[in-house]
C-alpha cells in the first residue's frame, strides 16, 4: 500500500512531539480540587515546586533544558478544546450531572497555565509555579509527566528499532501478567491513578485499554480526565493532601491549624456527596486526626489510604467506623500508596468482606520498566511537585510515614505538637 | 490524523487475506533443486503427498475445507513477478552471477502450480499434488505454511485484541531473548530454515529482522527467497532428501540403487561449486553412505546433519574427512534438525574450531509459540510434504532416525539391506 503521504508531512510539521497535548490530560481530582479552591479561597497565593526524592537521578544530567523549556511552554499554549469543554460540562461524574458549575466552567474555559520558574542546581531542575492557587495547581501533574516521559526519550534514543519494540512487548508482557493475576479477584475494584509518574502518556493509554479488555468491569475508572473521555470510561479522584496543607498554611493561629484539615472537608461536604466524600487522613497523622474526627464524618462513605502501612490505615479505620457506630461494611476504603500486584492481592484478601476495597494503582501500573533495560536506566522514581508555601506561609505535611514527611523543620515541630504525633514508623519510599 | 480512506477501502477489496503471495515466497533449495531436475530429470512424474506426524492434531477439524480450498487457489494464481524474475536474473547467490539459467528462467516466467488432489479421512487433510517432479516439486513449502498458518489463525480467531498483542509480544520476547544467548557466540553463523513450519508470513518476516538488528553478521540469511530479496540479505540452502528419494524409487535394481544417492551428487557436482556444494549423507544412513562415498566427495565443501544425534553425525563426518586425508577445519558443517537455542549453544562450543559450523534455525525460530497459549493450541507440530512415489515406484526415506522413516515396509527393508543399515537410534521428533 502507498505511504499516506499527507500524514508523513503532517508529522514532520510538528517542531516538537508534545507530552501533554491537552489540559484535562490531568487527574480528574486536580479539577474537583481546583473548583473547590475556585469557590472558597480564590485569592491564595501558593507555590508549587518540584521535588525530585531520588536524588541518585540526575534529571539536569539527563534531560536537555531546552527540550523541557519546550515542552512546558507548549503545555502554557494549551487551553481547553470544545470537545473537552462539551464533556465537563455533559458527562456524568460519579452519578451526578453538572459536576462543574458554570462560573467555574466559564473561567476553565478561558484559562491557560501561567508561567513558571526553571533553574538547573546540583544536577537536578528548580522547578516551581507561583500564581493563584487554582491556577498553579493545575500544573503539577502535567509537570511531572512530561520530566517523567522526558527522562524515558532520553534513555530510548540509544535504543534500535528491535530493541524499542521488544521493549514494549516486555512491558506489555509484565502488566498482562499482572492482569492475569488480578482477574481471578472476584469484585475487585480497581482504578488507574498513573498519570502523574507514567512512562508516558501513549503507554497509559495503552495500559487502560489492557485493564478495560483484561479486567472488564473489576476496572472501574482512570484519573485521568483526557484518557476518560478519549475511552469512553469513568474519571475517578476525589481531593489530595494539597487542601489541609495549604488551608493549614493559611491558618493564624494553633487553634485553627488544628481545625484546619476539617475546615476542607466541611467545605467539601457541602459541594459533595456519595463516593466523593472520601476522606484522607493521613496529612497529619492518621490516628490522631480520626480521634478528634467531628461525628459528621463518620458518615461520610470512605477513606482513602495513601501513607503508613496500608493493612494497618485500614484497621485503624475500621475500628474508628465501629467506636462511632457505624457499620465498616458499608464503608469504602480506597488504597493507593505505592501499590502493585502482590500488596493488591494481599489487601484484598485480608479486607474481603470486612470493608468495601477499592485501588488507585499508580506508578507500578503505568511505568513498571523495572528490569527492563540496562541498568535499569527507565525504573520510576519519586518524583513529585507539591505545594511549598501559601500566601507566604510554609506548607508542612507529616504523614504516616515521616519519609513522605515535607516542610521546614520548626514548623514540623509544631505541626506534631498541635496534632499530637509521635513516634511514627520509618517506610520506604519506592515510587 | 485521518484514516487513510483509499488503504481501508482496498483491504476490503481483498476476497481473502493470502498467505503466500508471491511464488518465490519458497525456499531458495527448491528453486535450486528445481533447475536442477529440470535439467536431469524433466520428465519424472512425481507424486507430494502431505503428512501430519503429529495425529493428535486434527487438521480437518480444525482448519475449514473452504478456506483451505481459496488459499490453495489463490496460490495457483501467482506467477512471477517482473521484479522476482530480475531479482533472481540479477542477484549473486553464493558469490555466483546467474546461478538461474536462461532457460531454467524463461519456463518459471510462465509457471503456475499445478493443480492439487484435497480430501478429508479420520480427522486430516489428504492433500496431494502429482505431476511433472519439477513443477510439483514448488508446491512443499507453501502447502505446509498455508496449512501452519490457518490452523494458527483458527486459534487466534477466538482471541481478543489485547490478548493478541500480549501473545505477540510474548512472541517477540521470547525470541529476543533466544537473540541476546547467541549474541556473546563470537564466529556464529546462522541462518533462517524456518519458512515451512513458520507462525504465519508476517512472522517470519519479523523473526528475520530482529535477527538482522540482534545478531548483525552472525545471521548469515534466510532460506525463504522472498524474504531474502525484501530484506536484501543472503538466500541460503543447498539440496534436499527428495534428491536421493526420487532418484532412489527410479533406479531399476538393487545396483543402480545402491548408486543412487552417489548419482544425485554427481549431477549436484556439475552444476554448483563452493558452499553449495553440501552433503545430505542421512537419507539411507549416514555412516553407510560415507563409508561407500566416492573421494571426489570428500573434497566438497561440507556436510548438513538434519537427522539423528547431531553431535554424533558431526563427530562422523570429522572422522570420515580424516580418514580421507582432508582437515576438518576446512570443512563446514551444517546443524539443521529441530534446533533450538540451547542445543545451538552446545553444538557451537563443542565444535568451535574443529571445523566450520553453521545453523539453519528452522521451526523454533518462526514458531515457537509453545506455552503461549491456554492449551498450547499454538505449539508447532511435525507437518511434511513429501515425494511419496516417482514413475509409480514409491520412495523410501530411512533417515539416522527411524522415526523419520518413510515408506512401503518391504522397501525400507530391501533398502535397509542395499544400504546397510543396522540397528538405529529412536530419537522423538519434535517438529
Amino acid at each position: 500500500m502507498p505511504v499516506d503521504i499527507a500524514t508523513r508531512v503532517w508529522n514532520h510539521k510538528w517542531r516538537i512531539d508534545p507530552i501533554v497535548r491537552s489540559l484535562i490530560d490531568n487527574d480528574f481530582y486536580k479539577l474537583l480540587m481546583c473548583q473547590s479552591v475556585f469557590h472558597n479561597k480564590p485569592d491564595t497565593q501558593v507555590t508549587f515546586s518540584l521535588i525530585n526524592r531520588t536524588k541518585s537521578i540526575r534529571l539536569a544530567d539527563l534531560i536537555d533544558e531546552g527540550e523541557l523549556r519546550e515542552q512546558l511552554d507548549h503545555i502554557r499554549s494549551l487551553s481547553l478544546a470544545r470537545g473537552e469543554s462539551t464533556f465537563l460540562r455533559g458527562n456524568t461524574f460519579y452519578g451526578k450531572r453538572q459536576m462543574f458549575t458554570s462560573d467555574f466552567m466559564q473561567w476553565f474555559e478561558n484559562f491557560r497555565l501561567p508561567d513558571y520558574h526553571l533553574e538547573k542546581r546540583d544536577g537536578q531542575y528548580e522547578l516551581t509555579f507561583e500564581g493563584k492557587w487554582h491556577e498553579v495547581m493545575l500544573w503539577e501533574i502535567p509537570a511531572l509527566a512530561v520530566l517523567m516521559e522526558l527522562r524515558g526519550r532520553a534513555v530510548l534514543n540509544d535504543m534500535r528499532k528491535f530493541e524499542l519494540q521488544v521493549l514494549y512487548a516486555r512491558a506489555m508482557t509484565k502488566l498482562w501478567e499482572k492482569i492475569e493475576r488480578l482477574r481471578p479477584l472476584e469484585g475487585l475494584r480497581l482504578a488507574d491513578f498513573g498519570t502523574r509518574r507514567r512512562h508516558s502518556y501513549l503507554w497509559q493509554d495503552w495500559c487502560v485499554q489492557a485493564m478495560i479488555e483484561g479486567l472488564d468491569r473489576a476496572f472501574i475508572g482512570t484519573s485521568n480526565c483526557h484518557i476518560a473521555m478519549k475511552r469512553d470510561i469513568e474519571a475517578i479522584g476525589t481531593n489530595a493532601h494539597e487542601l489541609p496543607m495549604v488551608y493549614s498554611a493559611l491558618a493564624q493561629s494553633d487553634e485553627e491549624l488544628a481545625q484546619a484539615p476539617y475546615q476542607v472537608l466541611a467545605d467539601w461536604h457541602k459541594e459533595h456527596e456519595g463516593n466523593l466524600r472520601i476522606i484522607l487522613p493521613d496529612t497529619y497523622g492518621t490516628v490522631g486526626f480520626l480521634e478528634r474526627a467531628p461525628d459528621w464524618l463518620a458518615g461520610w462513605t470512605g477513606i482513602r489510604i495513601d501513607s503508613g502501612d496500608p493493612a494497618t490505615g485500614a484497621e485503624t479505620a475500621i475500628n474508628w467506623w465501629k467506636s462511632r457506630g457505624e457499620d465498616p461494611r458499608e464503608k469504602l476504603v480506597i488504597f493507593s500508596d505505592g501499590l502493585d500486584v502482590d500488596k493488591i492481592i494481599e489487601l484484598y484478601a485480608q479486607f474481603l468482606g470486612r470493608v468495601k476495597v477499592s485501588f488507585g494503582w499508580g506508578t507500578l501500573l503505568t511505568n513498571d520498566f523495572r528490569g527492563l533495560t540496562e541498568g535499569d536506566a527507565l525504573a520510576p522514581f519519586s518524583l513529585v511537585c507539591k505545594a511549598v508555601s501559601a500566601n507566604g506561609s510554609p506548607t508542612v505535611k507529616l504523614s504516616d510515614n515521616p519519609k513522605k514527611a515535607m516542610g521546614p523543620a520548626d514548623e514540623i515541630a509544631r505541626y506534631k505538637r498541635v496534632f499530637g504525633v509521635g513516634k511514627q514508623t520509618v517506610m520506604e519510599v519506592v515510587v
